[in-house]
């Protein structure tokens, strides 16, 4: 037997008994007559002692072990005298009888510590040694239990977990597939999902009215900073249900996860419009952790003779509370609103001074009286600052968004364990690309339109075409999206229709989609559902910004796992099965 | 709102409410003024009652219905006058005051009943309507709560589940690799896992002394029946173990499922050498539901005469209890064992009569004497049947093998709800091809061999080698392989030293697994673990022998999903992004 008990269980009640403990080496040290190793594992670590004085040799070999060494080790646990308050076994010690070295260790290429000296691209090559890390380790334990928490929470509901297959079709609209070739099949390829999506619907079709998955999803994509080829989603549908069904469903579960597994009670998730998301906060993702709403103010700021605002599409300002900047804090501030990244032109403000005076860069334009009767309408008292932007109206909001949330982070206005959920509803159905003249949809092609708005899509003109309302909805936590879904469609004419909106030929979507609209002929029920981007809601549970950390084995920037060297060669016999041949000699053999 | 409840839960106690419920229309009869529906869901069977007498123009609509029509339906719960004891619904009926069409159907191509008309073809074309079927979508639904139950399991026990990559590097050894392009490193593949083995022992490394995960799998093979290109596993691991830890972890796991869910107290599993399971019944996945242990005769019966027995490896006897046929009988059974599938020159039989008497086809090389000598050793009496087969070891021990499993059928011996689980242990480490001239992996190339052959392992010859046991072990129940596992090799050197025995050059074994042997260098602990095949033993769970109705969307034997039509061919744009060229013009396009 390895081991009696783990490295971070004993207490002071085991004091005196004989024990057994597997681990790794963490540190040693010297003290005299005395040698001391931490002793760790997943458990935690547990202090390990060896006396010149009992057993000279034992010492001697318990001196040469490196860091990272496997070990076993026997003795008899022991009060310490000098007890260690920050480990939860820091009142006792293993007095060490016997070890035995179950593997050696060189020495680690960075160290295994909370904060490591290792660089990303080692502790990815490295990454068994960086997942002995506590952050990373934690990570990992933490998704574990929150996987399980969903399936408790979701099963209890009556969802069904159903595995929907990996190896599918090829449907060219939407993101790039990752492709497989069929070796009995040559010349033909499977697809990976990237997303159970129509086959969710065909369960619904089949009956099973609350399907649920914890599921990997695939997307060659040009890949951007924390994006991963392979990912993994909380994905769910229902039959038979409404849109608040829904929402309502899943904000339980968000609130289960919440409760359990970090003991917080969120609040009722607010509802709002994607109309009134941009009106308000500039994207379809706000952070509602602090204030600042936007406050349009055309009526109150065109036609004074200030062109800038005259000539601008949209003006609109946000009110930072108790803020005053200097010059050169409002001068910085406006070169950084004017970096390429943002774009900005400039920036407007007005502070309300405590005395009641107020300074503004428009103080030629207005007049005190007329910028101290703004006040109201910007929710702004004495001691507020008031910034202002303008322009053209889609550009002139992003711009605000990040100027919010900039003021925000500087503010501390974004505090790690505040977590402020909220739905975004009726969204676009339809995206029209002027470029390329034709419409994209804004969730998938599936995604119902409103009920009320069924008819307009199936004889509205194009202006009518580009405003209707989906009935899609996304989960916003802290200004991160979490999750979205739609009601579906399930009918064979408004499926057609909105190809045909897409650009489908009738042929095209028949063989793509065929199958999905035949099932939609024999008793389709009304359904819709929600995925939850599952690595990222674990990192946003967690305050962190990055989703590769919750991952076990991510993938770089280039899509590369460099710890394996995958992707890699294969052999010309392979290639031969496959009955495929490489365009060009590649840089990799 | 859809529905109040739904068609499996209202009973006496409702009688009374205003309800809605939707569906799909099961069946409808008229008798005189009243119309009947039975209306399905996921959960039962509701009978809709329409009378002319209350609502003519509602009555003539509902007649209207067909098959398979999705509807919603409102009314008050009624107590039915003449009960179905066979349904639990049966006390009630649903006396409808109005209901809304939410999806028309046609005609279904197979009838929806728990005998379904379909052929398999068919039914997998139309998999979203075969999975209405009661057979189907029980076995959904066993197969998550199954899921679950695992999880939970696994999780009490300290198990982390721990999700590995699906777009992995191409080993081949072992089964052949699907491999994905890469798109942004052209020329370059992914390969998908045939299991995470490396990952998993990673996690070992790192620290993750306990992983779990329930994983899909792939295998390009050319498809057997009742083998899916893509399949699940219960896979794990553990560190700091020995084999019977993970024995009697996996015993435990085993244990609960069948109680949670079968409600079935499963005896202690009884372990058996692989040598021993050839030895008594001639296969390395017994079924143990019955006796019929094979006897070895040859130093009973050889040199007296019978040049069959004399010239044979092995003469091998069952004892199949309380049976006597006829010649007739004894004939057609001999014939059944000369078929090529089985391949035996004959059979021999001793029936040992009620009355003491004997008859045998030997009887004119042993005596009567001789024979009756014999039941001691074969266990028989009076009124049992002996059968013996003879020849070389191997074929004749599988030929016994299958008849001693034919016995088992004929006489119903194979009880459905009878489990008799078992351990397989101690299998070979190394597989000698005799015309390869080489070893292959018995179970992979990381399985370690037993602890005390190690060192024959790194010095034996090659009769040494042949005879090498692996702490590998397989558990088996009714026949089937349901997981198999291993003590892993965790030393750099031990495990160059298998490569090399496998074949592998030193290059080979560092290109494809030199981040494993890399791995053991920084202090890797002693593991193991087991995988489960999940598809099976569901199953197996349940009776059946095929998996394919285990899965919600399984291929067919040519590895094609016919109702979505994959796999199937591909745009050029996206081979020529990937960098690939067909090399000849399929048959698909």
């Amino acid at each position: 037997m390895y081991r009696t008990h783990n490295c971070g269980e004993l207490r002071l009640k085991d004091v005196g008994k004989q024990v057994s403990l597997s681990g790794w080496v963490q540190s040693g040290r010297d003290l005299g007559g005395l040698t001391f190793i931490d002793l760790r594992d997943r458990y935690g670590i547990t202090q390990l002692v060896f006396s010149m004085d009992d057993n000279v040799d034992l010492c001697e070999r318990a001196r040469k072990l490196g860091r990272e060494f496997v070990i076993a080790a026997k003795g008899v646990v022991n009060e310490r005298s000098n007890k260690n308050m920050n480990r939860e076994t820091g009142d006792i010690e293993l007095m060490v009888d016997e070890f035995e070295i179950l593997n050696p260790s060189k020495v680690p290429p960075f160290t295994i510590e909370d904060d490591t000296d290792g660089g990303d691209e080692l502790r990815m090559k490295y990454r068994y040694l960086d997942i002995r890390r506590n952050p990373v380790k934690n990570n990992l334990i933490f998704r574990s239990k929150c996987s399980l928490e969903v399936r408790k929470y979701l099963d209890e509901q009556g969802f069904i977990e159903i595995e929907t297959p990996f190896l599918i079709k090829s449907t060219p609209e939407g993101a790039r597939d990752f492709v497989v070739p069929s070796r009995l099949n040559q010349g033909t390829f499977y697809a990976l999902p990237q997303s159970p999506q129509t086959f969710k619907q065909l369960l619904m079709v089949s009956g099973m009215d609350k399907y649920y998955q914890i599921v990997k999803c695939f997307r060659d994509e040009d890949l951007r900073a924390d994006r991963q080829p392979e990912f993994t989603q909380i994905d769910c549908e229902m039959a038979f249900i409404h849109r608040d069904d829904v929402l309502d469903n899943f904000e339980g579960l968000t609130r289960h996860l919440f409760k359990s597994l970090l003991y917080v009670n969120l609040d009722e998730f607010p509802r709002i419009s994607y109309d009134d998301a941009l009106k308000y906060y500039g994207s379809d993702k706000p952070d509602i952790r602090f204030d600042m709403k936007f406050t349009e103010l055309s009526e109150l700021a065109k036609g004074k003779g200030f062109s800038i605002f005259d000539e601008a599409e949209l003006i609109v300002g946000i009110c930072v509370k108790n803020v005053n900047l200097s010059n050169k804090e409002l001068k910085e501030l406006t070169e950084w609103l004017r970096r390429p990244q943002i774009g900005a032109q400039g920036m407007v403000y007005i502070s309300y001074n405590e005395d009641g005076t107020l300074k503004s860069s428009i103080g030629k334009y207005f007049t005190e009286e007329e910028l101290n009767g703004w006040k109201s309408v910007l929710n702004a008292e004495q001691r507020d600052l008031v910034l202002i932007l303008s322009g053209e109206k889609e550009r002139t909001r992003k711009q605000m968004s990040e100027l919010r949330l900039e003021m925000a982070r500087r503010l501390g206005l974004m505090k790690d364990g505040d977590f402020k959920p909220l739905w975004v509803i009726d969204f676009p159905l339809l995206e029209w690309d002027e470029e390329e003249k034709r419409f994209f949809a804004m969730h998938h092609p599936f995604t119902s339109p409103k009920r009320d708005e069924i008819e307009k899509m199936m004889s509205g003109d194009l202006e009518t075409l580009k405003n209707l309302k989906a009935d899609a909805y996304d989960l916003v936590i802290n200004g991160n999206e979490i999750g979205g879904g739609s009601i579906r469609i399930h009918d064979r004419e408004l499926q057609e229709k909105n190809f045909n909106l897409l650009g489908f030929t009738p042929e095209e979507a028949e063989k793509q989609f065929g199958f999905l609209m035949g099932a939609f002929e024999y008793g389709a029920p009304p359904h819709g559902g929600i995925a939850f981007g599952f690595d990222r809601l674990c990192a946003v549970m967690n305050n962190q910004t990055t989703i590769r950390d919750y991952i076990a084995f991510p993938k770089n920037n280039q899509g590369k796992d460099i710890m394996i060297d995958a992707p890699d060669t294969i052999d010309d016999k392979q290639l031969d099965e496959l009955g495929l041949i490489l365009k060009t000699v590649n840089n990799y053999q």
